[in-house]
């Protein structure tokens, strides 16, 4: 199996309480990526980067073994970059600037060899450059989509044709609220997912996932972390955790997607606990699998015993 | 097994999106008992209302089985009166007014029958008035106990001696970051166990709950529900769960807390559907399991192959 994924590769400068990270290497397509090829060994990145991005950046993916013929550099301008600043308690953050910089003219034009693509990432971008990107595949198995509130206020028309196309979409929870134009979560997904997305996995942080497929709900816990220094590229590196898993096993029923869920939920845990990207350098199978475990111990609700009679 | 339950009976006048309920009754222990009383048939009330307290209020808890002898009537005053108002998504509420009155001057004598009482749960009161009431329990086996951030900013040395004698402590997460003072909720979960709790449950509202105990953690999920239509009086009804079932099971192990929260979770489920405790008063326990059933199918995260080599 393969797995396309088309998102941003940017610059990232970073505020937490517990330090700085100026331009370190950020943006959806790179979490994505580096999370997904620990399940999956072809992994395809479609991005754009300017004259500016150091070579040991690229190198690092290279390392990480993604295919990058997808990564376009655009020597015209340099690459986007995103400033921002995170609360106390890491559930908010600010952005302090943002520049897109390359990012504005990219329409990319996929390898030919990308056209047999089967899983099909579109991480959060402008919806007519996610559809671009679909057009190029000849017959995707399965596409998963991330969106954010700008394109949600600012094209609704050319993202509901997007969800049209989507068989998952992963946003977070205040995102669902504003696309269903509705505060009640699960009415919310019904909304969404007349949309177009068959399956909708809601995004809630520190609060874990809500995964809605078929006539059931899911809920995942996220995993007690005792320090988290960066959220930054959590929804990403959880993105590319699931369409990993999916990859793998080929298949995408409610099962397969409840344990994707978990192995997504998994490598966000890790990728907090160090500013960027760096966690996902150096993880392994066994350190993935015992974290997937730890959750299923933690969200373990023992047999229940018939109520007896008060 | 016997619960003594002290704490307010109010009047709360409610509104929220979905419309207004003026003088509903009210009450941390009005919420504890009509919810433990379906696991347990010896729930005893400790509080006090005004001359202003309807009998038909009083008859409702009567007609649900809970012994009384402990509700004082100050005929000097009138009843404890909340007023609040629920913002768009129910997560948020303002208190619009508090009319403390009778609850002023409450400083309970139990009936000699309550002294010998197992599990005693103190719901949100002074804490002085909190270790009054303990004092006069012969020999408790479990006591939970809930506060709130009045308590914890106005009286945080008298809580810190109540807290010695508690179990289990029930707080909401915003509570629990400001009683240990730091936001990361593990490390407040440390913080806050060493102030004497053995276990402490973290409330996380429509994000479900949190369990310290032992060395593990549990997470139990909300129930995904198409419409709430008052968030009021939640917490109490899960703590009156959660403590019915140590009373029916007789243990307070690992496990017991486990499932003790998933029958609270399912009674909070319940309560928030309708204004008030109204839905309280009409359930019956083929209900309470299928609802508590639905919890177990909502968590279950399928068995992990191992992560095959990629």
């Amino acid at each position: 199996m393969s797995i396309l994924a088309v998102g941003t590769v940017a610059f990232d400068s970073i505020e937490t309480p517990f330090g700085t990270a100026p331009r370190v290497l950020g943006g959806s397509a790179s979490y994505l990526t580096l999370a997904a090829r620990y399940f999956c060994p072809d992994v395809r990145l479609v991005g754009v980067v300017g004259r500016d991005f150091p070579d040991d950046y690229v190198q690092r993916f290279r390392d990480s073994g993604i295919d990058l013929r997808g990564l376009e550099t655009d020597e015209s301008g340099d690459t986007f970059h995103w400033k921002g600043r995170y609360h106390y308690d890491l559930n908010e953050r600010d952005t302090l600037d943002t520049q897109l910089n390359v990012l504005v003219d990219f329409e990319p034009t996929l390898p030919e060899d990308y056209r047999s693509s089967q899983i099909v990432c579109l991480g959060n971008l402008d919806p007519a450059v996610q559809r671009h990107v679909l057009d190029q595949v000849d017959d995707p198995e399965y596409v998963l989509c991330d969106t954010m509130n700008y394109w949600i206020e600012h094209t609704p028309d050319s993202l509901r044709e997007t969800l049209q196309r989507v068989d998952c979409l992963v946003i977070n929870d205040s995102e669902a609220r504003e696309l269903a134009n509705e505060p009640n979560l699960v009415q919310a997904a019904d909304i969404i997912r007349d949309m177009g997305p068959e399956t909708l996995i809601i995004k809630k942080g520190e609060h874990g996932a809500l995964l809605f497929n078929g006539d059931t709900v899911f809920s995942a816990p996220a995993y007690p972390l005792e320090a988290i220094e960066d959220p930054t590229g959590a929804g990403d590196t959880f993105a590319g955790g699931l369409a990993g898993h999916l990859a793998q096993v080929g298949r995408y029923g409610a099962d397969d997607l409840r344990r994707g869920i978990i192995y997504g939920s998994a490598m966000a845990s890790f990728v907090v606990e160090r500013f960027g990207p760096e966690r996902l350098y150096h993880l392994n199978r066994e350190l993935i699998v015992e974290r997937a475990r730890a959750f299923r111990e933690l969200a373990a609700i023992p047999k229940l015993a018939p109520l007896q009679a008060a």
